[in-house]
C-alpha cells in the first residue's frame, strides 16, 4: 500500500471510526521487463524526438512534455483516430481542426502529461493553440510552417495547463538553446515515450522493420494508458478527459487518405479491442505520421492506385498497433493477468467483436480471472447477454468454451456443444495460475468470423488505485 | 476475510510463492437492519407460504426451498418478466411455457436456492417440470389443477438439481404431512423470503396497503440478489444462470393482460434500473400474482375498461417494485454505499435511462464512490460515452453535476453549465462519507425527461467475494 493511500485511509478513519479489516493480497507483478532497449536502426528515418521535464508534474525527475518532429523534406502525411465520447478536450478539438485544415498533413506532435486540458473552456483552447504555435517554431523552414503540429494532453481534468512552463519547455528545444535534447537515437525515443506516462509503470515503446516492394521501411511508436481503457475510436470524432494516447511513426510514404483508412482499420483491431476497465476516455487519441524519409524517390502509396503495397502497409500497421495496444493491457491498473479473449464461429465480425468485448469487460469474469477460477458460467452468461445481429443466432447447444495456455501445452475444454465437461480442476488451476493465457469461445453458428480482444483481471489493487486516485 | 477465502489464498500461495502484501480496508457495514418485522394485516389475503430446508444446501439451518400458493377461489392472474439473456435456464423455459399455455393464469410458485438448474440439458427440463407437478398437487382441488405452478431456481450453474430431495421437501407440505409449515403470518412470509437467499446477507421482504376505488388492498413480495445484478428484462423473454429473482403478490383482482403490462412498466423503472456490477444474469425473473382475494365481489381491473383504477394499481406496483429492487442494491456484494443516480434534462426517457445506467455501472465511478471522492470528471466521462438518440444532443457547456446528501442538508454543485466549481472538499467528504446520497446529472438539453438508477460502490470485498466464489 502506498504512503498516499495509507494517508488517505488514515484521514478517513480519523474523521469517522469506520471498522476496518486486513486482507492479504497478491502483489501486482512488476511489468518493468516489458521495456527493452531497441536497435537504433529499427527506428524510422527523418524524425527528431525528445521528452523533458517542464514542471507540470512536481517530481523533477519525470518527463511531462514530449516533442516529435518530422525533418523529412517531403510533405508528411498525418491521420488520427479520436474517441467517440461526446465531450471534447481542447487538444482533441485543435488536432482534429488542424488535420481538416491541412487535409491530412502535419509534421509534428507535442504531448504533455500531468494535465488533460479538459473542461477548461476558452483558456484551454488558447493554451492548446499556444502549444501548436510554439512547436511549429521548432520546424525546419518550409513553405507552410503554420499549424503543422498536432497536440495531445493527458492527466487530471478540470485544471488549466501551466502554459508558461510548457512554453519554456518547448522553447528549450529551439536549435539555439543550450538545453536542446532533440535526437533520433534510442534514448531520444525513450525520453519521448516517458513523457506520455501517467499511472503507467513503464514507458511503452516499440519498433519494427518491414519490407514492401523489396525495400525496407521502419515503423515505431509509443503509447500510454493503464486505466480508463476501453476505447471506441473513429476518425475525426472527439471528447474531453485523459487516457489512451499513442503515436505511430513510419518513414514509408503513404497518401493522407490511405494513411487514415489504414489507421482506422488498425485501430479497430488493436486499440478498440483492448479493455482494462470498460471505460471509454474522453481524450483517447492515436496519431500516425508517414514522412516518406526512407527513400528520396519514393512515391506515396495509395489504396486506389497501388492496392498490393497498401495491403502490405495496412497489415504491418495493424500488427504493430496490436503490439502497442497489448502493452497497455499488460500495464492495466492492478492487473496480474494478461488474457486473450478469442470469439469465433460468428457470422459477422461485429458480432464476434461485441461478444469478445462483453466478456472482456465483465466484472464477474475479470474477478474470476483474478481468482484463477475457470468459471465458464460467467463467460457463458456474458456471451448470452449481448444483443447480436440477425446474422448470428445463438444456440446454447452449440457453444463451446476452452482455456488455452500460452506455453503451447494442451488446452482445456470446459464446455463442449453446450455440455459442461468434467473439468480437471488441477489442470484448470495450472493454466489459470499463469500470468498469460487465452479464453476461446466458439459460438458454433457455422460462420467463420473471429474477433480477438485483450483484457486483464480485476484485482484489489484496481480498487485501491482508483478509489484513491486524487489523493 | 472468511476462512474459506484464507484457505483459497493459502492453497494458491503454497503451489506458487506469489509475493503478497497486506491492505487495510473498511469493513462492509452490516445490512441486517433492513430486515424488519411487518404487520400480518399488511400481507395480501389468500396466500399460503413457507420456506424449508430440503437438502440442496449443506447447512441444515438454512432454507433452500420456498412454496407460495394462492388459495383464492377466483382465478389467479400471473405475469412475469424474464431477462433478455440469450441462454435459457430450464425453470425459465418452463415458467414461460406455462404462462403462455394458461394465458396468464397460475396459482403457485416454487423456488429453490443453491442450484440454478442451468446448462443442465434434458434432465434439467424434466426436473423443472417435476417441481411444477409436485407443487400442483398441493393446490386446493379446482377444475384445472395441472401446470398451475411457476418455477424459479438460483445458485450454482451446470449442476443438476438433487430432485429427490426437492420432491420430498414439496411433499412435506401436503395437508396430511406432519411437517407441513405453510402459513400466512409474518413468519411464513419470512420463511419463504429466506428460501430465496444465496449470497444475500438478509431476507428481502416488504409489504404495503393501498387504496383503490375506496377499498383497501394489500401487496407484498420478496426478492433476492447481491451480485450479477444489472438486469434487462422484458415479458416472455429468457436465459440460464442464476441471480435476480423476485415475486410480488397482491389480493387485488387484475386481468392477466393488465397485470403483465403493469409489471413490465414497473420492472423497467425498478429492477431494470438497478446495478450492482453491470452483469445481466441468465435466470433473472420477476413474477407477479393477483388473486382477487381482497373482496368476494371484486371485478378484475383492466387497462381498457377501467383506466383510472389501472393507473392507481400500476403506480402502486411500481413504487412497491422500486422498494424491493432497492433492497438488492443495499445488499450489493461488498457494497458500502447506496447511491441514487438521477439523470434529468433529457429529451427522451430512454436517453436519460441509458446515461444513468452507464454512470451506475462505471468501474471508475464506483471505485470513486468507494473512495468517497467527488470525482465529477469520471461521471462526465461516463455521460459522454453513451450513444444517444438524435432527440438528445449533448452540449458540454450545459451539463451540470451535483451531489445531494440524504439528510436534507444543502447539495453540492461540482459542475455548473460545464464549468467546474471551486469545490469545498470538506463538504464533499462530509456528503460522500455517508452511506447514502444522490448524484444528479442535468444534461441541460431543455427536455424534461428524468431517469433514476440505484447503484452501489465497488469495494475490495467485491473482488474478494467474486474472485473466490466457487471455493
Amino acid at each position: 500500500m502506498s504512503r498516499n493511500a495509507i494517508h488517505a485511509f488514515s484521514k478517513r478513519f480519523l474523521s469517522t471510526p469506520t471498522p476496518t479489516t486486513t486482507i492479504t493480497v497478491k502483489s501486482t507483478p512488476s511489468k518493468a521487463h516489458h521495456h527493452v532497449e531497441l536497435p537504433s536502426s529499427s527506428f524510422p528515418k527523418g524524425y527528431l524526438l525528445t521528452g523533458v521535464h517542464c514542471g507540470i508534474k512536481k517530481n523533477t525527475s519525470v518527463m511531462d512534455l514530449g516533442i516529435i518532429i518530422s525533418t523529412s523534406e517531403k510533405p508528411t502525411s498525418a491521420a488520427a483516430c479520436f474517441t467517440r465520447n461526446a465531450f471534447k478536450a481542447a487538444p482533441v478539438i485543435v488536432s482534429d481542426d488542424i488535420l481538416k485544415q491541412n487535409v491530412g498533413r502535419a509534421s509534428a506532435i507535442v504531448v504533455n502529461s500531468g494535465c488533460a486540458n479538459a473542461v477548461t473552456g476558452k483558456q484551454g483552447m488558447e493554451d492548446a493553440w499556444t502549444m501548436v504555435r510554439e512547436t511549429d517554431a521548432l520546424l525546419p523552414a518550409r513553405a507552410n510552417q503554420n499549424n503543422q503540429t498536432l497536440v495531445m494532453s493527458t492527466g487530471v481534468i478540470g485544471q488549466t495547463l501551466p502554459i508558461s512552463k510548457i512554453v519554456a519547455g518547448i522553447r528549450s528545444q529551439s536549435s539555439t538553446a543550450g538545453t536542446r535534447s532533440l535526437g533520433s537515437d534510442f534514448s531520444a525515443w525513450e525520453r519521448a515515450a516517458k513523457a506520455f506516462m501517467t499511472t503507467d509503470t513503464f514507458p511503452k515503446l516499440r519498433s519494427r522493420v518491414f519490407t514492401m516492394k523489396g525495400k525496407e521501411f521502419r515503423i515505431a511508436g509509443m503509447d500510454k494508458g493503464a486505466g480508463m481503457i476501453h476505447p471506441d475510436m473513429g476518425p475525426a470524432s472527439t471528447q474531453l478527459h485523459a487516457t489512451l494516447l499513442g503515436c505511430i511513426l513510419t518513414d514509408a510514404a503513404v497518401s493522407p487518405r490511405s494513411l487514415q483508412s489504414a489507421l482506422t482499420y488498425a485501430v479497430d483491431r488493436s486499440f478498440n479491442s483492448i479493455s482494462v476497465d470498460g471505460e471509454m476516455s474522453t481524450n483517447d487519441t492515436i496519431i500516425a505520421l508517414a514522412n516518406g524519409a526512407a527513400a528520396v524517390d519514393a512515391k506515396e502509396i495509395d489504396e486506389q492506385t497501388d492496392k498490393e503495397a497498401y495491403e502490405v502497409f495496412k497489415n504491418e500497421l495493424t500488427e504493430f498497433a496490436i503490439d502497442l495496444a497489448k502493452l497497455v493491457v499488460r500495464d492495466g491498473e492492478g492487473a496480474t493477468k494478461f488474457v486473450t479473449v478469442t470469439v469465433k464461429g460468428a457470422n459477422a465480425y461485429s458480432d464476434a467483436h461485441r461478444v469478445a468485448s462483453r466478456i472482456s469487460t465483465s466484472a464477474l469474469v475479470k474477478t474470476a480471472l483474478y481468482g484463477e477460477d475457470a468459471n465458464w458460467g460467467r463467460i457463458l452468461s456474458a456471451t448470452g447477454s449481448v444483443p447480436l445481429s440477425p446474422a448470428t443466432v445463438l444456440d446454447p447447444t452449440k457453444v463451446s468454451v476452452s482455456f488455452v495456455p500460452a506455453d503451447g501445452s494442451s488446452s482445456l475444454s470446459v464446455l463442449v456443444d453446450g455440455e459442461p465437461e468434467k473439468v480437471d480442476e488441477d489442470r484448470a488451476k495450472e493454466i489459470l495460475s499463469n500470468e498469460e493465457f487465452e479464453v476461446v469461445v466458439d459460438l458454433g453458428t457455422g460462420g467463420n468470423e473471429t474477433a480477438r480482444y485483450w483484457t486483464c483481471d480485476f484485482s484489489y489493487e484496481y480498487v485501491q488505485i482508483n478509489g484513491d486516485y486524487r489523493s
